[in-house]
């Protein structure tokens, strides 16, 4: 346990950040005692609110001096308490909003470098004004900032095309344990130069470093885009759909999103405005959009002659191309009020889960034969990323059912979903992190040499294990 | 320093592994004891070639009871002596050959499954036949083997659309340096639970532990492909037209290569059987190639209309599309054959350096002005991989003069080249890694707080120092 912040170690600290950099009244430290989910509510002594590097960098070296421990902060959008305060006030919050500028941009490299409290969507709008496209798109994108969005690994829609946080990042900047900056702001495509540091810090939740800034790699705008909703016989046909398409049209295929009839019916019942624009209900959708960074091309032909030759081949049995920009928004929030839906349906238990990508149908059939099984009449709403094998795996309580009754077999419907994920060689944590909430699953799912591995490294790099702790390691 | 192999450690070893997986005998184990580039020539009591995971694993513990050093080899062909065996016969050469097993393919998720020994050609073979790509191409792809290629995160042609060796691993198997076995062969395309432990591993040059397979992502096989060689005026120009590829074609750009003009003479020169499809000599070119999954689209004819555009703004003088796969062939020739034209024209002094996309052409006409300056009458013969600023940055020797007092001043011109690097923000070794060639560079360019992690990560996870002993790091 680390001990608790003294009066002399706030008072250096407040020297170093001067008025604007700490905040002290119970008042103003309350938001970032709360996690996003509500989940957690902690106390701390103060919350530091560097303006640069180097205040980072100072704040640091006091604490671990002093032995205080840290948790950094973003957006505080974690959903499974990645960025959660301790109960017993020992810890300080270190929030990064204050380093929020766009630093440079330069689109022919094809890179950005960003400080970790800019927010995502106000990174996203600078690259667009540069005629460049951060690809990374998370339904928090309003509030979280691209320190926690690395820290985190987030993932999203798009990761289909181009993959997750991770594999957008050429270089970063990090304050370590010791208050050392390391600067690795490379902004390199190839350099072979000593272990890759920059992917041990992305993903680590903030217990080996604090990601000051990151050298992002950006993409060619999209000019055209394309999008579909589409009816099909089974969960195997949308996979099956998927496989033609990524081998047609890898390039363009910017999202390939799976819905259950039962989620779309809870949107289509529960969220004012929705419409389904097709001829009638269905047990399964896909929903496809293309792009292209191209102008000329006719996506919503080629798009038309895909499906039209998929519905010849039976697997698909109605779809709509969008006409226009409305059209496609009409069809996206089939599936992005599906969160909102289940939250108006009654209580529900949800599951961040992937597999395989060729094992998503058995995923579906057979976490759902098990969560029958437990709670005859549940409604499974399987949904999302079917394209990289993410799949949502929620689950919303029979209707007119207890809800507290419901939400008391959280545990067992969620090991149930589990023991198929495990069965199925894949993930109980596929976007959302570790944080607060899973650390107990880890040596189940990640034991032996594994999480020895990981104990190692926060070890070497954080010895006194002042960063986030209680956090990612059980 | 490790202690020398005793007979017990040998016999124990031998009684591990079997009579086929040991060699003593020194013509058996000469061909393991000398790098490709016949840089360093050492000795070692024995080659274990163990056929499993498991006898690697057990091979390994019986090293680290005795403390004894292991030297990993895969094909052998490091550029920096990165599988080198020392000159005083306490190392033992762990070769991965027999570890050739394709474990899996699986066409839907676009996953192999194969092992470190299988050679690099033969993964991308078993992966074309399941109808799929494993883009990674290098020149020693022959020979190379996959636990290699991953271990030094190799490069090659194709970078600029589908990333280094690392972008292409989802998952790793690993033999720790305790003997312990790694199974982190997961095949999923998220997944947040915990730190990124493969990319740790990925690049670390057999430092860290002992790749025996790997998880790679494949992508669709190219059904069409178009390929130009463009006579451009300016490195600048060449980089223009980059730059309009990228956010025209990105989806389809699969190589960009710049040549010299200096250096496609060498080989009009030097290699028989090449020819200059265009009407005259330039003093720059590029070779531009477009591939697409898709069948039914004209690359060819979109070619020519991205380079008619570009014609007309000045930034291309003379242009040819490759109208067969012979004449791909020949012109893909004049890129190929640089390195054995450079040979036949005498000595030559390789540099293998990046910088930032953008700053290619000030580099390029900095660097040689810095060697002119130092050597009047070198023929600098900068080409590569323009599309990631991976530039092969080769000096030839001035027609006539000695081979031995060029090669004198390696050095002194090495250095040149690398102060303009710095200069622009570039890596030293973009491809090669380091090895045993390069560990003296790491404290100047890599110092620090970055090679301080570095050795704390290796006392972390090879804390005897077993592990490739006088590699990468200083």
């Amino acid at each position: 346990m680390a001990s608790p912040p003294s009066d002399d170690l706030l008072n250096r600290l407040r020297a170093a950040l001067g008025p604007r950099g700490m905040l002290t009244d119970p008042a103003d430290t309350a938001p970032y005692c709360e996690d996003w989910r509500r989940l957690y509510r902690g106390r701390t002594a103060a919350v530091l609110r560097p303006a640069t590097t180097a205040e980072v960098a100072e704040a640091v070296r006091l604490c671990a001096a002093a032995g205080a421990a840290i948790v950094p902060q973003g957006g505080n959008t974690s959903m499974v308490g990645g960025a959660a305060v301790g109960e017993d006030g020992s810890e300080l919050v270190l929030s990064l909003a204050r380093l929020n500028r766009v630093r440079a941009i330069d689109p022919i490299d094809m890179t950005m470098e960003v400080e970790a409290g800019v927010v995502l969507k106000a990174a996203q709008e600078a690259a667009e004004a540069s005629g460049c496209l951060l690809p990374l798109s998370i339904s928090s994108e309003g509030s979280a900032q691209i320190g926690g969005v690395l820290a985190t690994n987030a993932g999203g829609n798009n990761t289909v095309r181009y993959g997750n946080a991770r594999d957008l990042v050429l270089g970063l900047e990090v304050v370590l344990a010791d208050g050392q900056i390391w600067n690795g702001l490379r902004r390199l495509h190839k350099d072979n130069t000593g272990y890759c540091l920059r992917q041990l810090f992305v993903g680590s939740e903030g217990t080996l470093g604090i990601i000051t800034a990151a050298v992002l790699k950006l993409w060619p705008r999209p000019r055209e885009t394309a999008v579909a909703l589409c009816a099909v016989p089974s969960a195997e046909a949308a996979l099956d759909l998927f496989g033609r398409l990524q081998r047609r049209d890898a390039a363009a295929l910017q999202a390939y999103e799976y819905m259950s009839g039962a989620g779309v019916d809870l949107v289509l019942r529960h969220i004012p405005g929705t419409m389904l624009p097709l001829s009638g209900p269905a047990a399964h959708y896909v929903l496809v959009e293309l792009a292209t960074p191209r102008d000329g091309t006719d996506l919503k032909a080629e798009l038309e002659r895909s499906l039209g030759l998929a519905m010849g081949d039976g697997l698909i049995d109605d779809a709509v191309i969008a006409e226009s920009g409305a059209q496609q928004r009409t069809i996206w929030k089939l599936r992005e009020e599906h969160s909102e839906a289940q939250k108006r349906a009654g209580a529900s238990v949800k599951n961040d889960i992937s597999v395989p990508v060729s094992k998503v149908p058995e995923l579906i059939r057979r976490a759902a034969e098990a969560c029958e099984r437990l709670v005859p009449g549940i409604v499974c709403v399987p949904f999302g990323h079917l394209g990289d094998g993410n799949i949502h795996f929620n689950l919303v309580q029979p209707d007119g059912a207890d809800p507290a009754a419901f939400l008391a077999r959280d545990h067992e419907l969620m090991d149930a979903v589990n023991a198929v994920v495990r069965a199925l060689d894949g993930s109980f944590s596929a976007e959302h992190g570790i944080g607060r909430l899973k650390p107990y699953m880890m040596p189940e799912w990640r034991g032996g040499a594994e999480l020895e591995l990981m104990r190692r490294i926060k070890a070497a790099l954080d010895p006194q294990g002042l960063f986030n702790p209680g956090k990612l390691l059980p």
